[in-house]
């Protein structure tokens, strides 16, 4: 299944003349950013998970405090984000890419397979991508991402894919990257 | 709102004469292996997350490995469990305990503030206790946790209470501690 919907006019009008603080922070401070603004405004609950390691050695200079010595990077077996949006379990991953195409080497094959099973359970899957050079943003909803990796075998995925079948977020002042409204229209049609 | 149900009879028959390979494992390996077995059955998503961190000195002995040589301990924000089960947002947090009764500050407050706002969004929010000497596993429905919070001053939460709002699951051969028939039950009543 393909995921689409149409803008309602008017809706992606923009404010123009407001001061961005922070212009060209990345994609992480922004998400973070609106996913606080969320859990404030009692949107909804998103949390970006801790980085996955592997403690090997720990230190306790006091009775209080430990400190990590020796630990490793892991390789994430699944997104970076997932929380609760009205009752709906919610799951994604950010890639920031220079390129004007998004290499499918930024993003690992069992976190495509999480979020093939993530929509699988039912839940709510997609990716957000920073075009960093023309600081655009999409929205490419899991579906939409397996259905090109299944038509296609190319290595990466144009940006023509992303204005066709993403939804594009625009960077605004407060929350920075309001993506739930685009949630609304693609997965609660018409339920408002 | 107090969660209560009724087990159908028959349903807590157990199997007894099943052998225990690794009687006596933690809670958490105990969780893990259920939920890898709820993954691989295509029953549920859920995982636990890495353990919160803050990085200060990353090492690059080689080009290609990064060693972390100073790292703390964050506290949590959240809960240790997250995922998706039958459409829903599943959010929960496990504790063991060696006393007979359940000490508060087992729990973080903001732990405790997490589960409430997972249920206000619609989420399915729950504790899973070990008293580890009665061997002993109880969940207990976030709703209920917070009942107790509201009409107790105590400083920990009895037994009993488990016993009458919580729902007990009895450690099996596998999946280890099969919690799902529970969430069914109490959330998705008659809904087969």
């Amino acid at each position: 299944m393909v995921m689409s919907m149409k803008y309602p006019s008017g809706v992606k009008e923009q404010k123009k003349n407001i001061t961005f603080d922070h212009r060209g922070m990345s994609l992480e401070s922004d998400l973070n950013e609106t996913n606080q603004y969320y859990l404030k405004e009692e949107k909804a609950v998103i949390y970006k998970k801790p980085t996955p390691i592997t403690i090997v050695k720990v230190d306790y200079p006091s009775r209080l405090e430990a400190v990590i010595r020796e630990a490793y990077f892991k390789t994430p077996s699944t997104t970076d984000y997932n929380g609760v949006y009205r009752g709906k379990y919610i799951d994604f991953e950010a890639k920031e890419t220079k390129l004007n195409i998004f290499p499918l080497k930024n993003i690992h094959p069992h976190q495509i397979k999480h979020l093939e099973k993530v929509i699988n359970h039912g839940g709510i899957g997609f990716i957000i991508v920073r075009f960093s050079k023309l600081e655009r943003y999409f929205l490419l909803p899991a579906e939409n991402l397996l259905a090109f990796l299944k038509e296609n075998t190319r290595k990466s995925i144009p940006l023509s894919y992303f204005e066709r079948n993403g939804f594009e977020i625009k960077l605004q002042y407060r929350p920075r990257l309001d993506y739930l409204p685009i949630i609304d229209r693609i997965y609660f049609k018409g339920d408002v």
